[in-house]
């Protein structure tokens, strides 16, 4: 397929390649260049240029601004895209300005899909992302070849594509919560004496040996939040999203309340550069075992 | 080795019947008789008679009151208890009785340790339990095969025994944060229009697929939570003694303080009889979901 | 002076009277023009009207959409309103759009000044109405006989405009707090037997004598909260400002983040149309003494 | 009439000075002997010799703990207050020890009222406290030229005498509640640019004209919280006791909760010896302000 590629993150950078591989005639996006080099892919030089005449364009970028600033406005994708082709967005981006994507492409007469991932960069260079994608099924079955390039799995979650990403903003909402209940659980354990390795050894080989309880668990008890594999302030963004979308729909989330009051302390105390489970480390400075 | 075992309850019960399958001489002991029934054992009429001329006497029972009862007084373990035999507490109980304990076995010139497990029932009747330990290195060293006919694996937590009990606790707080993270995530994508078999579909094959995550999401979808399997009173109980071992050591938890008002708030509104998952379906009550 | 009003609800009108039967010069504005029904002062057909030749334009709107809709466009305050004259805004806005305001209006050659008010429907008929006001010094001096007008006294909070908006927004977070507080605490001597109105008299004869423990304590403990002097989605929007400006400095504040649960709890479960006191019920609600 | 009063601490020591001006018969008692020196009335060697042949003993100490020992035991009240004489405590003591009181002393055949006071040092000093008294009908009428001469105003509260323990616990609870909200709105002005005391002065001047927002404003201003008027020790064990009541009446308070997170960090910072009032800082903390 035709296929245009817009964001070239950790993330993206990952995706497009396995796109590439996979057999597809790709063009490459990025607001800086520099990003593209060594891709075998050729570079366009402007959003709209990557998406004209593209059967389908993927956005992978860091949130509602920067994809504001690709899909509208002259050098936009939605007034180059091709009627009737696909926009693919990967990113983690408000349930708000996916209804507003939506409702422009349909206008257009265009179809947007919802396909938020989850997975880190490593997962995304191995082609082992998890896909939450949700839009018309016609339009889920045609992008099924591009999905299998990508990612291990695809779970389709609605015909509705922002369901998709209120699924992923919960997803990242239910991580940061772990986090949070490791960094309280161990300021207590610390504090009352117990080894901290030892005692994440015993979560993680018994009921915890899930991941995402030994990654974040390895780098609370390390105090290694550098460099951000995902920083602070994006993690302060998510939060916000979960929340937004919780207070169009009048859903009260203490938990959510407390990971956002959590994030503003770690912004204010110089947490900026920090990864996102630096959070997990404020139960221990609060009970006083921080210097 | 000689055992009296003391609290025949739903797990209490499975680790009696595998200390005597595995070849060991026990004595049981329950509050009311009728639980021995069934066991290839002698009942003792006191639980002085279950702990005189023991090697070791474990007690498994439902809080630091049932304890104390069997502990003390002339009829109580430490009464008859021979000098240099082991005092093994398998309840969760608080950090403070276990301290009291500790104390009272070393006056008496007995031993105490603490052991903590983690798993239900199932995993209690099929000898596939985990052992938080805590106490002295040779004292554990002298129960390790009993460990081995009750459970998977051991985790040696501290020579001071009330630490496994810190830990226990701190476990049941992370499973608590676990359901009441869910619980939220459910309330706000059921709300927006997600379907929630499929969303924990999602969640369990990819970051959350420990056991933990799928046996209380299941609950909490289906919105089945009776039987108990641990009952809700019994879950405030352990959210108490974290929240009680916490404030001894000036630890603040505020995610253990949101789980303590979910809890009063269930038994406040009927919640006695049912599972302490059921603290997951607050935030559905709270948006609007449930009738 | 010349001065044109632009918005007539409970607030409004009794501001717009005041300054009227203070001798000035008024013409009015109101997006239903029924309101102006009874009052001396000509009503204009579009809000760029009432500005036109005017010294000082006040607006008194119930959000930032509303203040919007007036301000901006080609029949709006800032392009009818003469350079050198004052746009004073007395709605209860988010700081983000007041810094607009002040931006636009500076580039229009305009002035504005931010003056939200204290005070209930009552206290703005009777010209007792608490001002605080930020802007230029000679600004607010030119106020100072319109502000006397209409309010009792004027705090001069700052000369950047939207600095008063912060104050006032936090102000409704603290009236918000002792509705919290004090729904909270009757609750708990609700359920231990105590009769509620005499402790509320115990309160507010002592330590809490001021007008904001009696209006909102006497609300709860005789539940009502219909009809809405001030209703629960206004609260809500409100402490959503507040949250919003303390997001944008990096401050966590955790009592507002439990007011906007309590307000998002609230308006799931049938508040819409409710005072906004009415999250001080739902603590006596989640322990169970409301049916 | 025959007065035994037991606790001449700072709040004590006024009390008891009052009663001997009234011209009561008064003997004292106090841990340690010194705090009677200039009183003119007799010290007592005993709890138990302060209490026999009285008509009424009052106790005044710092908690549960203090209490129990001068009640109970050979040397303690309960042995030696004749029968039909009255116990009137005004500690700050929990609803269980207040229960705990009453039984004990109707077993012995003597009368028990709860009488917690509201108000500072200065206020027992001058006999300007506020009494929250609760107990048998006839008792309290008995007693009434006591609390006359101790207090400017008596609220009887209730029949049950620990109900007058829950309303002075739930008034403490209320004014941590104010610190709380102050510290907040305080931490989000200032880093808004506006002027703590000019913003305090607005606040009391208008909505927040109590005695308890000016004093508690004007320590978090100045941040001044020492030396203790009421140590933060003793704000931690009264929220403590409140929470403990609403525990058992399976009341949530989340509130409540939040305070007694706010004491424990601050008790784990260094916290120990500053004024309660100081929780009021840990929002200035949190947001990057205090070095």
């Amino acid at each position: 397929m035709k296929i245009g590629f817009l964001g070239l993150g950790q993330m993206g950078h990952g995706m497009a390649v396995n796109l590439i591989k996979a057999g597809h005639e790709v063009v490459l996006y990025n607001r800086t260049s520099g990003r593209a080099a060594g891709l075998a892919a050729p570079v366009a030089a402007t959003p709209g240029a990557a998406a004209a005449g593209r059967d389908v364009v993927f956005t992978m970028l860091a949130n509602d601004l920067a994809l504001e600033a690709v899909t509208f406005g002259t050098d936009g994708i939605l007034a180059h895209l091709p009627k009737g082709a696909i926009h693919v967005c990967s990113s983690t981006i408000s349930v708000t300005m996916a209804e507003a994507l939506e409702t422009a492409h349909k206008q257009a007469g265009q179809h947007f899909v919802s396909a938020p991932v989850f997975g880190r960069p490593d997962a995304a260079a191995a082609a082992k992302l998890f896909i939450a994608a949700a839009g018309a099924e016609v339009d889920i079955a045609r992008l099924q070849p591009l999905f299998e390039a990508i990612g291990q799995r695809v779970f389709v979650v609605s015909s509705t594509p922002s369901r998709a990403n209120l699924v992923k903003l919960s997803g990242n909402f239910l991580i940061a919560s772990v986090i949070e209940s490791l960094g309280e659980a161990l300021a207590l354990v610390a504090k009352g004496g117990v080894d901290e390795k030892a005692y994440l050894e015993l979560l993680t080989s018994t009921l915890f040996n899930a991941p995402v309880y030994k990654t974040y668990g390895q780098m609370l008890v390390e105090r290694k939040f550098e460099p951000a594999g995902f920083a602070a302030p994006l993690g302060q963004k998510d939060i916000r999203l979960v929340l937004a979308a919780a207070e169009a729909l009048n859903v009260p989330l203490p938990l959510a309340s407390l990971l956002r009051d959590r994030f503003l302390t770690l912004l204010a105390n110089g947490g900026q550069t920090l990864d996102w489970s630096a959070i997990g480390s404020l139960a221990a400075r609060d009970s006083g075992q921080l210097a």
